[in-house]
C-alpha cells in the first residue's frame, strides 16, 4: 500500500528548517522523500500549504483520566490525589478506564499527538481502547506498594505482559513504579529486577515537588540507574550527575507542573548536563488537554523567562523533545523524524496566523489546526475528520 | 434594534459562576438579562452550548506591528528594537500601518477581543483601520523625544487628538509616552499637563525589563502620579506604595515579557497592594499572535507555578483582569460585564473538550473557538464567519 503526503511544507527533524517535498509512504514505513512523485499511489494527501512533521510524542500520561478534566479546583498535587483522585479512582471500573482511555486517545489524535506513554491501571481494559485507537503506545500497570496490594498489582503487570507482549507492532511495555514514596526499596528491586530480565523501561513519576525533594532522598533512585529509566516531571533534581553515561530521560510536564504548583523544572540545565528531556502532558486532571502544542508553547517560553534570556532555547530544541528525544526516551527505533526508513508516524498541521515569518517558532506560538494525523502509515485522521470509531 | 442572544450560559462576571438566561441587547446596550425572553427581536443569536461573556480588553498592544509576527528570533528586547524592529518602523508608510492595524483588528474580533489600547504611530492611518474595524479603542500616538522628532509627534498628537476627539463612541483617547528612558523630564511634565487639560489617562511602558529597571529611577515616574496612568509591562516594580489612592493600572503582558527575556511580573503582589491588573498582549512581533486567551492561560498558571501555590490565583480573579480591570483601566464605562445598562460588548465561546466540570477555568485552559464577537451592540462576527470587511 503506498500512500503519498504532496506539496507540504516538510519539518522532518533532521535540520532546523522546512524543506519542499512529497513523501512516499509505503505500508508503514516512509520509503522516500522526493521532489515531485510521480509513481503509482492508493491514497494521495494534499498537504499544500501546511506543515508536515512527525506526529508528537507525549512522553507521560494517564489516558484513563479523562473524565477528571478541571477538577483540580486550584488543590494541591498531595490534596488533590488524597481529596479528590484517589477517592474516585477507587470507584472506576474497568470499563470506566476503557472508555476514558479511548477519548484520551482521541483527544491526542485530533492534536497531533501520534505515540504517547500511559501509566495507569485496569490495564486489560485499557490496552483495549490503545489497540482500538491505533495510536502507537508504551503501556503499562502502574505499580505501587503503600498499600497491601503491591503484589496483586505486579502480578497483574506479569499477566498482562506476558499476554500481550507480542500481540501489537503499535504497543511496547515499560515497568512502571508510581515513585518512590509509594514503593519500598524491596518492591523497587524486584521492579528493577523484572526490567532488566525483560529489557524494559521503567517508568516512574520523580521529584515531582517540593514535598517528595523534601522527603525522598536522592539515594532512593540509585538501584534503578542500570535500568532504561524515565523520569516523569523532575522539577526537583538537584544533581543529574549520577545520570552521567546511563539511558535517562526527564519528562518536562510544564502545564501540570504549574497548575499543582509544583514549579518549573530546568530543562535547560538538564539538556546541558546530558540528560535526555521530552515532553509529556501528564494525565488531563493536571493538564487540562492532552494537546501537546500546548504544553511545547510553555516548553518554548518558560526558560527564556526564567533564565532573562531569548536565546537559551530555540524552537527545533523544543520540537526536537516532542519527537527525536521522545521516542528516544520511549525506546522506539526509527521514529520522530521524518526520513527513509523511518516508522510514518506523521502529522500535517495548519497554522492559522499570516505572516509565517517563522515556521518553526509559529508551531510552537501561533494558533494552529491539526489537519490530519498518520500512525504506522495509516491515516487515523483526515482534514479533521477522525477515520477511526 | 432588539437582538437576543438566547440560552447561553452566561458568564456575566458579576460572579464566580455561570447563570443560564437570555440577553436583551437594545441598539448599543444591555437592556435585560431573563430567563425566557418572548418578546420583539430583530435578530436572535443561538447560543445554546457555548458560554457567553463580556467581550476581553487588551490593554497594551501595538496595532501596527502585524507584520513582525515569528520575526523575534530569539532576540533580547533592546538587540530586537535596535536591529530588526526600529529600522523596519522607519521605512513603514502610513499605508502599511493602516493595514495591518486593520489585519490586527480582525485578529483581535476573530479571538474574542472586543476592545483594545493601541500605542504605535502614523495615527490618522491607524485610526482609519480602527474606525472601519467598528473594535471599541483606546487609541493614541505614540510619543518620545529622544531624537529631534518630539515635538513634531507631539503635535501630531495633539492634531488628531482635536480633530477625532468626539466623532465616535467606540474611540477614546490616551496620550501615550513610549517610555522613561525615550522621553526626557520636560518632556513628561509636558505629556502630564496635557493630559491633565485633556482628562487623558496616559499609557506607557514602564519597568518593561532589568536593564530598564537599572537605569531608569523610581522616582521619575513621580511627576504622573498625578495623571490617570496605564504601565504596560510593570515586571520590576519594586515600591507601588507610591501608588497607594491613586488611579493606576498596571497591564500584565506575560507571553511577550518570557520571549523577551523580560521575566515574569508578580501580579499577586501587584493585586494584594491595590493596584488595578489588568492583561495585555503587546504587539504581534513579541506576542506572536492578539489571541488574549492564551495571554490568560499564562496569567492564570505561571503565579501557581512560581509561588508554588495553585490556590494563589483564582479563574475568576484572571478573566476579571481581561474584563472588568480592562475597563477600569482604559477608562470605560459600564463595560466588562454582561448586567443591565452596560454596552453590549459580549462574545461567544465554544468549549472543545469535554467534560467540562469548571466552566471559568476551561476559559482559561481549554481548547476553544471564539464564535461570535459583539461590540456596542454590533455583531461583528457570527458563528466564526467575519460580518465585517
Amino acid at each position: 500500500m503506498i500512500k503519498v503526503i504532496k506539496n507540504g511544507s516538510i519539518l522532518t527533524m533532521e535540520h532546523d528548517h522546512i524543506i519542499k517535498g512529497d513523501i512516499v509512504i509505503e505500508d508503514n514505513i516512509i520509503k522516500e522523500i522526493v521532489d515531485n512523485y510521480t509513481g503509482f499511489s492508493d491514497e494521495v494527501i494534499d498537504a499544500d500549504g501546511s506543515i508536515v512533521m512527525p506526529g508528537l510524542i507525549n512522553c507521560h500520561t494517564h489516558l484513563g483520566m479523562y473524565n477528571f478534566r478541571n477538577t483540580l479546583d486550584d488543590l494541591k498535587l498531595m490534596d488533590w490525589l488524597n481529596k479528590k483522585i484517589w477517592p474516585i479512582e477507587n470507584t472506576m471500573t474497568g470499563n470506566d478506564i476503557k472508555d476514558a482511555t479511548y477519548l484520551s486517545c482521541m483527544e491526542m489524535i485530533k492534536t497531533g499527538t501520534t505515540c504517547c506513554a500511559d501509566h495507569y491501571f485496569s490495564p486489560f481494559e485499557g490496552i483495549e481502547a490503545i489497540k482500538k485507537s491505533k495510536i502507537r503506545c508504551l503501556y503499562t500497570r502502574c505499580l505501587m506498594d503503600s498499600d497491601s496490594k503491591g503484589e496483586e498489582r505486579f502480578n497483574e503487570f506479569k499477566e498482562l505482559y506476558t499476554k500481550e507482549k507480542d500481540k501489537s507492532d503499535l504497543i511496547k511495555f515499560s515497568l512502571s513504579l508510581h515513585a518512590l514514596y509509594t514503593c519500598s526499596p524491596n518492591y523497587v528491586k524486584e521492579a528493577s529486577d523484572y526490567a532488566s530480565e525483560f529489557n524494559l523501561p521503567i517508568h516512574i513519576h520523580y521529584m515531582e515537588n517540593e514535598e517528595e525533594h523534601n522527603t525522598v532522598s536522592s539515594e532512593a533512585i540509585k538501584p534503578l540507574l542500570s535500568n532504561k529509566l524515565i523520569l516523569a516531571h523532575g522539577v526537583y533534581i538537584d544533581d543529574t550527575n549520577i545520570f552521567k553515561g546511563k539511558d535517562i530521560s526527564i519528562v518536562h510536564n510544564p502545564i501540570s507542573n504549574l497548575a499543582l504548583g509544583c514549579g518549573i523544572a530546568d530543562i535547560i540545565k538538564y539538556t546541558k548536563d546530558g540528560v535526555n528531556v521530552c515532553i509529556g502532558t501528564d494525565g488531563i486532571g493536571s493538564a487540562y488537554t492532552l494537546n501537546m502544542f500546548k504544553e511545547l508553547t510553555f516548553a518554548y517560553l518558560l526558560p527564556k523567562g526564567i533564565y532573562k534570556d531569548p536565546s537559551i532555547i530555540s524552537a527545533y530544541e523544543v520540537l526536537k523533545m516532542a519527537t527525536i528525544n521522545g521516542a528516544k526516551a520511549l525506546g522506539f527505533d526509527n521514529l520522530g523524524m521524518i526520513k527513509k526508513g523511518y516508522k510514518a508516524d506523521i502529522i500535517i498541521v495548519k497554522l492559522l496566523n499570516e505572516p509565517i515569518n517563522n515556521p518553526l517558532v509559529a508551531l510552537l506560538t501561533n494558533d494552529l489546526e491539526v489537519l490530519t494525523t498518520i500512525v504506522n502509515g495509516e491515516v487515523l485522521m483526515l482534514n479533521k475528520e477522525l477515520r477511526i470509531f
